[in-house]
């Protein structure tokens, strides 16, 4: 099979381009791509193939695919569902590397047309496809257009730093046309439709390998692959070329608003929450921002902190910004007495101007002033970046507003960014040609800024420390046997040992000292509490006389002769939280850790990891719950052990990549934190193993 | 004083205007507002004040307002700070009845631009004020424009039933140039500025009572008089016209993120949500909904319920949009089966099309099958309303993709929007002005969908019960005292009673039975519990001692001799809450309800409303938290008696309306929710009233 790369060296730097189906009238589809090569100045060769027509654009013809001069690089297949297979078949044989399918009518329909795209897929033997139901792929820097998309008349795109991977054709349509009416520049851009080969992690990838991508943009429907997604965005990350991920589906999985116990906390989309903050990629949350944050992140400047100076000529403008710039914790300080005498100077007043935002009033239509307040409070020692408002006032001459700013952001790398007012698309547009980013929303200013703050180091990830344990046992084990598992990797339980009879619990108890814990230890009675298999608050003294009382119990009910009975030390104080590993159907094992105890899903206080986890992220964890202010010691409270659920949670992703495949389930409910020094207790486990 | 409906008839109707400052160059603010009178067809009096020019645009200027041929009914007054005053000073003398004076320089700059406002107001006398430091006022439904705003450059201004009140004009310009570009209809705008005189709220009665509007949006920093707001929100409400507000200063109060003590908990602007969603107002989060929930309900469309048809040639933008219907609790549910069969025989389908989004592919490029299967969606009986999105496809056509959609939507009463998925402003602009609302990004589809349910139909005010007692004393009450104040209006203490000795102490807690509390009662000793002064658990066996040990505790930390102290039953169950009454400076005094217990703070788990309560408010604060599913019943626990508590909240809600100013703060924690049937019990209260 023709490499990944090599596939995607042909689609990106063709020397030659068949198109199957080509139609001779420019209007039809068919008749786009070789239109669109022409106008956008392809100098490879350009082969269209229709058996009905002699010459399309000044280019001769051919009837079939087996009559082009030579192998095509690259084919674009124009033809219909019932056709297109043979043309691909046809294409393998005369040895293209890769064919992207434009018809649709196949795995989006059920399952004759998941059939016929398997058969797609067999067809197209060593050749590599892009599609079926793609509108294609560009690369505007060299003129490259392989795609018959409506959105490819637009007479001015803008070439940029931005690249896009999306897995709809008609939302890479839309994001092209948005972002040249905003002067917003991209490089590549595909769509990968149906998958059936190429998918978003090759583009992603593709695109962090790429010198000229500065930043990628992906629409994501889902992810067929994980690891090859993970990789492919930790290689973007290793670049320094941010990812910028719209993900759909967020409301099917209303279970973010859902509360917390392991099956219900876990919901669908907060596991895309945490791969996409794992892997470094930032998560856009709204549409727009799908294209606000590149066009922010692909200027390069980024925030060394979080102040903000508002420079503005009309005051709500700037009351907008400021707000919403708080709102994401940014903050918009006062001014250094330099910036603000140096201000003072610029508009003739007397005292010196500390106030953020700068409102420059009227005289901040002049152009001089303009730049020279801008250059004041970029190099101002207590501001790490600038938003501009361009207000009314600008419309007149909007050339002059813009080259003040652009004259103004000159001499420094913070970012300086633009807020216009009114409805003004044409200074959107000037100012991001110009290469400062604008935007016309507010909330977009202080979402933008956001992301241009430094992201956290990544760490490595945790090494292991512990081999997974020969011959374990499929299904759910016993609590001894969790316990047993749980304490191989480092997973303190509390204290206690199996007894067979009464005798034993009352020395067990008696070891243990003060009050324990009764339950029975059975791989055949699932749910324990239900039949009566759990006593607490027992002593030495009482324990002989509940454990044969639970013996007859269980015995009334029917119920198989338990395996055994474990006494536990009664764990109290401390602080009950929930720690668990289980897998989501797309994106594999996670860990969640939550607040625990009888309100637990009330507060939905939790958080999920996927596996691998990678060191400072347990903390990360703990750090993300609310509760983490009373395992800090709350309100004079003594703190609690956090450090021993650091190592707990790692403890059991450890287990989680030990056992691979094999570990369905655990969870340990509750997980007491002790007071600090004092460790932490597991007072019940669970773990489900696969048969 | 002139009128307030006086004025209000001058400004939106006047027979004459008199322009004092006009220049004859139309080029120069100065010379605008003659312009723009004649540009837009005013056909009143325009009689311009300037002593060095003799005629503007063919009309005789006046040397002074001495020189009027007449008592303006309103004045635009363009001069600057310096002459201003002198200028209004000679309006008022010569009958004009309301001036608007766009000078900046008064109350914003400090406390002399506060004395020259105050001096203004003066100048004025009986003639009302717009400003200073606003951009005036319009109607463009009647060409009355009394502005110099740069905004109305604009050739195109669409007319409808929208009338905006802003305080802030570059606000007021932004909202009129983004709206005309979209074709959004207004019929009345107007800046309040620095409301000297008329406020956000005369505006927003006004338009309460102007049949010609539609729908209110107001733009606001800061409410003057909360009386007067809410008295015009909720004459707008009755109306039935909606009232949009934007108001500022939501990170200013990070409140929101803070946490539960009554102090923290009300932080600023979540007193303002209390506000807008008690008088019916519904609050913009994004400033771009300011624009987008008017033009969707001047349509006058309402959803009867949340379920949702989407209409799309276009995958992906159809994802975007019930994703985010998801997200805001619409439904998007399959389609009935006559609905599922009519569109499969528009498409010529063989299986019945139930899915939603209903994707017409390429098929819904054509005008008759996109009507038909609009108006198919919007008859299905299971549908409440739909969203028509416009893909890349219709950038050929407009006229024709707006037609079909128009034509599909005639018939119907039910909400139709479109949601225009590539760059087209055009389409956007055609849409709105044939009536269909049309909205560029997925997330305000969904915000407007949600924001034209019904709104829940109002309660009346609270009746008191109960009149305030005579004879009040200041400052802190006393545990006692405050117990005594809450019974008077129907809120339960805990049992107990006030005792002086150690043999009375037994006395009380025999009677009381149970396990009691033991509390020291003194207005000078504000924290009992840090002086040693609370003691729990006791019995009528350790109550005596207890007393003589806490009485000698404190003669040793050299404490006045308490009151008393206080016997009190010690509660037991129920879940624990906090409820309080206090005053936000600028919004008057509000009720807070929340989770009690320790960790309170840390859910931040409460609500607040401000007085007076309606009837059914005090039920909404309980549904408004998530400890209302533990006071329900949680998880097979018992139910508790939320209606004893909704009971205390209206009880604490008719102390605070009867005690008025006289109540500084009051509070209730614990207050303890019993076992349905068993009522609340305050287990500690705090009642400060003013000196």
């Amino acid at each position: 099979m023709t490499g990944l790369q090599e596939a995607l060296t042909a689609l990106w730097a063709p020397e030659s381009v068949a198109i199957v189906g080509a139609s001779a009238d420019p209007a039809k589809t068919g008749g786009r791509p070789v239109a669109y090569l022409h106008k956008h100045g392809f100098s490879g060769g350009i082969w269209p193939v229709n058996p009905r027509v002699a010459e399309i654009d000044g280019l001769p013809c051919y009837a079939s695919v087996a009559d082009l001069p030579g192998a095509p690089d690259v084919a674009i297949v124009l033809l219909g569902v019932e056709r297109a297979e043979a043309a691909v078949r046809d294409l393998a044989a005369r040895g293209c590397k890769l064919a992207i399918v434009l018809a649709s009518g196949y795995g989006e329909t059920g399952a004759e047309g998941k059939a016929r795209q398997d058969a797609l897929r067999k067809a197209a033997g060593n050749m590599r496809l892009l599609g079926p139901n793609t509108i294609g792929a560009m690369d505007l820097s060299r003129g490259i257009v392989l795609s018959a998309s409506g959105a490819l008349e637009l007479r001015d795109i803008p070439v940029g730093g931005i690249s896009v991977a999306s897995q709809s054709g008609g939302i890479l349509g839309a994001l092209l046309s948005r972002g040249a009416a905003r002067g917003i520049g991209f490089r590549r851009l595909a769509s990968t439709g149906n998958e059936a080969d190429l998918d978003i992690a090759d583009l992603i990838a593709a695109y962090a390998a790429d010198p000229g991508t500065k930043v990628i943009a992906a629409y994501v429907e889902g992810i067929r692959s994980v690891d090859r997604f993970r990789a492919a965005a930790l290689a973007a990350r290793d670049a320094g070329k941010p990812l910028v991920v719209y993900k759909v589906g967020r409301s099917g999985a209303g279970a973010r608003a859902a509360v917390s116990h392991t099956g219900a906390m876990a919901g669908e989309d907060r596991v895309y929450d945490a791969l996409f903050r794992q892997v470094g990629a930032i998560r856009a949350q709204s549409f727009s921002d799908l294209l606000d944050l590149p066009a922010m992140l692909a200027s390069g400047r980024r925030l060394a902190g979080g102040r903000i100076a508002i420079l503005t000529s009309t005051g709500g403008a700037g009351s907008l910004v400021a707000d919403n710039c708080g709102m994401l914790g940014l903050e918009v300080p006062d001014l250094d007495a330099a910036t603000a005498d140096t201000l003072a100077g610029l508009l003739g007043h007397d005292a010196p101007m500390t106030g953020n935002p700068v409102d420059l009033t009227l005289a901040g239509v002049e152009p001089a002033i303009m730049t020279a307040a801008t250059q004041a409070l970029l190099d101002a020692p207590g501001i790490d970046g600038v938003v501009v408002v361009v207000g009314s006032s600008a419309l007149a001459r909007p050339d002059v507003a813009v080259g003040a700013i652009r004259a103004g952001a000159a001499a420094s790398q913070k970012p300086l960014i633009a807020y216009v007012s009114p409805h003004a698309p044409h200074i959107v547009d000037l100012l991001n040609r110009e290469g400062v980013p604008a935007f016309a929303a507010p909330e977009t200013c202080a979402t933008v800024l956001s992301a241009a703050l430094p992201p956290p180091a990544p760490g490595p990830a945790l090494q292991p420390v512990a081999t997974c344990p020969d011959n374990l046992p499929g299904g759910t084990l016993t609590e001894v046997e969790a316990r047993a598992l749980f304490d191989a990797f480092g997973l303190t339980s509390a204290q206690g040992r199996m007894v067979q009879t009464a005798t034993e619990a009352q020395e067990v108890a008696r070891d243990l000292g003060g009050p324990v814990v009764l339950k029975l230890v059975s791989r055949r009675i699932l749910h324990k509490s239900d039949v009566g298999g759990v006593r607490i608050g027992l002593s030495a003294e009482t324990i002989g006389a509940a454990l044969d009382d639970m013996a007859r119990g269980l015995a009334a009910q029917g119920l198989p002769r338990p395996e055994g009975y474990l006494v536990q030390a009664m764990v109290t104080g401390g602080v009950e939280m929930i720690l668990g590993l289980r897998r989501d159907p797309q994106l594999g094992p996670l860990i969640l850790l939550g607040a625990g105890g009888v309100e637990a899903e009330l507060w939905g206080d939790s958080t999920i990891r996927l596996l691998p986890l990678a060191e400072g992220e347990a903390a990360g964890m703990v750090a993300d719950l609310r509760i983490a202010q009373r395992l800090a010691g709350w309100r004079g409270a003594p703190a609690h052990d956090v450090a021993a659920l650091v190592g707990a949670i790692e403890a059991l992703a450890r287990m989680g990549v030990a056992l691979g495949h094999k570990l369905e389930e655990a969870e340990i409910n509750p997980l007491f934190v002790l007071p600090e020094g004092r460790g932490v207790a597991a007072a019940d486990g669970l773990v489900v193993l696969r048969e």
